[in-house]
This record gives C-alpha cells, sequence and structure tokens, in this order.
C-alpha cells in the first residue's frame, strides 16, 4: 500500500477557498482534496454538538481520499475540533495560528474578534490569545449577517458598510489595534471593514497565518513533503455545484489551479 | 389499530410556528405535530434536488407522528413538493392558497411576490397566479437577506428598512398593489414591509391562507376531524433546542398552546 499522498481541506462551503488558495501557493508540489459542505452551511449558527458531529463526517470523507493532513478551513469548525489528530491523521484548525498572528500584529494588546456566533460563544480565539499572552485584551463580537452579505455578493456596497460599522463600534470605542477576520466569508469584504477600523487597525485572515503551521509540520517530519512534482487538486461540494464551481473557478484564476476534479459528495453515506 | 389523529407541520425552523398558530386557532379541537429542521436551515439557498430530499425526510418523520395530513409550512419547501399525497395522507403546501388569497386582494392583477432564492427560481407563485387567472401580472424578487435580519432580530430597524427597501425597490416601480409574503419569516418583518410599500399594498401572509385549504378538506370528508376535544401539540427540532424553544414560546404564549411535549428529532434515522 502506498503512503497517503494528499492533503485534506474542507470548509462549510466556498470560503475556504481563500485557505486552500494559500495553501497550494505555499506548497506548490502538494496535492490536495478541498470539500465544501455546501448543503449544510452556514456552520455558525448551529449547536457545538452539531457542528462537531458535522466536523467529524467531514473528517471521515476526507480520510477516504488518502490524506496525509487535514486543515479545517472554517472557523466555526475549528472551535469544536482542537485535537491535532483524527484516526492518527494530523488535523489543522485556524484558531492557532489566527491568534498566533494577531499577537505578532498588535502593539497594544488589544484585540478585536469578529466571528459567527458560534465561533464567539466558544470563546475560543479568546482563549487561544490568552494562553499565549495573558496580558491580551480580547473584545468579541458575534457579526452573522457578514457570512450572507458575502454570499449575496453586497461587496463594497453602502448597506454592507452600515452593518460593517454596527458590528464593530463597540470594539472600535475599546480602540483595538488588530482585528481578527474569524470566518472564511470575511475576508471579502476586508475593503468595507477596513474602511471602518481605519488603516491604524491591523486586519488578521486566520487561513494565512495557517500554512506556517503546516510549514512546521512538514519541518519536524510530522508530515512527509509530497515526492510527486504534478500536483493534483480535487473538489468535492454537497449541494449546488454549479454555483460552487464558479466561485471556485473565479477565486483561483489567477493561480492557474485545475478545476478538472470536481465531484458530488454525499455525507451521508459517511457516518 | 387507532385512525391517525395528529397534523403534522414542518417548516425550516421557526417560522412555520406562525403557520401552526394559525392552524391552531381555527382548528381547536385538532392536535399537532410540529417539526422544525434547525440543524438544515434555511432551505431557501439550497439546491432543488436537496430541498426535496430533505422535504421527504420531513415528511416520513411526520408520518412516525400517527398524522392523518401534514403541512408544509416552509415556501422553499412548498416549491419542491405539490402532490397532493403522500404514502397515501394528505399534503397540503401554501403556494396555492398564497396565490389564490393574493388574486382574492389584488385589484389591478399587479402582484408582488417576495422569497428566497429557492422560491423564485421555481416560479411555483408565478405559476400558480397565472394558472388561476392567465390576466395576472407577476413581478418577483429574491430578497435571501432578511431571513437572516428576522433572524438576528433586527426588526424595525432603520438598516432593516433599507434592505427592504432595495429588494422592494423594482416591485413598487411596477405598480404592484398586492405582495405575496413567500417566506414563513418575512411576516416578522410585516411593520417595515408595510412601511416601505406603503398602506396601499397588500400583503398576503400564505401561511394563513393555508388554514382554508384544510378547512375545506375537512368539510371535503378528505381528513376526518378530531373526535378528542383535549387537543394536544408536539415539538420536534433538529438543533438549537434552546433558542427554538425560547422563539416558539415567545409566538405561542398568547394562544395558551402547552409547550410540554418538545423532543430533538434526529432525521438521519429517517431515509
Amino acid at each position: 500500500m502506498n503512503s497517503p499522498t494528499n492533503i485534506g481541506v474542507f470548509d462549510s462551503g466556498i470560503g475556504g477557498i481563500t485557505v486552500l488558495r494559500a495553501l497550494a501557493r505555499k506548497f506548490p508540489e502538494e496535492n490536495f482534496v478541498y470539500l465544501g459542505d455546501t448543503a449544510r452551511l452556514p456552520y455558525g449558527a448551529k449547536s457545538p454538538t452539531t457542528i462537531r458531529k458535522y466536523t467529524e463526517q467531514n473528517l471521515k470523507f476526507l480520510m477516504t481520499k488518502n490524506v496525509k493532513a487535514m486543515v479545517i478551513a472554517c472557523n466555526s469548525a475549528s472551535t469544536q475540533w482542537s485535537e491535532p489528530l483524527f484516526e492518527n491523521t494530523p488535523v489543522f484548525n485556524v484558531i492557532q495560528p489566527g491568534a498566533r498572528a494577531a499577537l505578532a500584529r498588535s502593539s497594544e494588546l488589544r484585540i478585536g474578534v469578529l466571528g459567527t456566533r458560534a465561533t464567539i460563544e466558544s470563546k475560543s480565539y479568546e482563549l487561544a490569545l490568552k494562553s499565549l499572552n495573558p496580558d491580551v485584551q480580547v473584545f468579541s463580537q458575534a457579526s452573522p449577517l457578514l457570512v450572507h452579505l458575502a454570499e449575496e455578493g453586497w461587496i463594497d456596497d453602502p448597506v454592507t458598510n452600515l452593518i460593517v460599522y454596527r458590528y464593530l463600534q463597540p470594539l472600535l470605542s475599546q480602540r483595538i489595534d488588530t482585528l481578527i477576520l474569524g470566518c472564511t466569508h470575511y475576508p471579502i469584504l476586508q475593503n468595507s471593514i477596513q474602511r471602518v477600523t481605519g488603516q491604524q487597525v491591523e486586519l488578521v485572515d486566520s487561513g494565512e497565518a495557517l500554512a506556517e503551521d503546516l510549514e512546521q509540520a512538514f519541518v519536524a517530519g510530522r508530515i512527509k513533503r509530497s515526492e510527486n512534482p504534478t500536483r493534483s487538486i480535487s473538489f468535492y461540494c454537497t449541494d449546488n455545484a454549479e454555483t460552487f464551481a464558479t466561485l471556485a473557478r473565479r477565486l483561483l484564476k489567477d493561480d492557474g489551479i485545475d478545476f478538472e476534479n470536481f465531484e458530488m459528495a454525499d455525507l451521508q453515506d459517511i457516518r
């Protein structure tokens, strides 16, 4: 039996493609398998128990795709899976790298977190930040409408600016100097968010920070580097395949990533 | 074996409670079983295939609860189930009654429809209206953000007014005289919607119109009236039980409806 060769990545939908893109750029020789659980999104309004169950099903699905490591791109799912292994395969989530990146950029140690209701209620970022530096002050805000504004395509829109302003006002009044974009959808609204915060607030995209964790795992030998220089990326989603493919192609078009290997996944078979 | 005694009602979540309330008021001696599929909401952004699959699972679940009739309160699900029977049990959906009620109130036969993306793309209301009166003109608008504004509780809010205005502007410029609220969440935003349309536009809540269809089925003998005057209502949801119960209690508190019979449902067992 050959040893597993792929890095699995899953998100509740399309947002995690930005995470995949960051990983694909940093590791041009690695093979990836991406799963977007579009039938069951959004995760951010679901209960911890349900998010955990869906996360396990998604990891089980990826395990059928010959993976040597798995990445939970979805922040809401990341809050419900902190274990380093799933059936002996390394699992990475976005919380720790996001917290580290925020602390590295923050001069005043006043850090804001925007996320789904599930992510904010879990206090995962707050705990991760304080375990890394007990002096940090964390100000969190659930901002569930932002996911839907991003999905509606109301980007750089006056209504979006107004809603972003309402969510951010309590954080800005606390004089945050750094803001964690704690949901894979939020980088899509980055312009609107930065306009409201002003340039003096650093925005942190947890997905980008995650690539560092993988690099460390390669260096430490926890994951074997790919021996095959012709890389492949396969895509799976659970619903709305056409919308998913259109958006994914748009997000990946400048990276020359092949979009041939695209299939529907039936997670009901994975339990 | 006793003949079935309950009327089953399902919705993707909490919105259908307003439909249940209308039915419970009209039929004070009937027993009801309500299912809110809160784990998989919203339905309105899913594909027709997935909505149909979930609808079948929900109907199958209700069939295990001794039902003599079933009501699809969710508009998105109603567009994917037009059959009058499921396993020999009568099924009612909100499209036909909503269309009839709108035509009854419209003087100029210029009718607007607000709905989820799934509902609008199905053209179900348009087809139902035109089959009832070929002279009607129908103007449809998908307004997916309204579900999330209602769930966020941003009711009677300037941001909500602004978004309602944006969605309604194309319909108002067509001089509609009647507007179908084609999603169980929209009646929650009725004040905001009526403020934008002005009083000269009639708002139609499909759920309310549905009770008439059931009454006709009773009169025609398609469904047997309850012989038990002490009625019971049971509630099931698939996730976020606490939030569901709080909202349901609030919506039902003035009707003196007992909320004792409340359980979680695992639809994964129903396939």
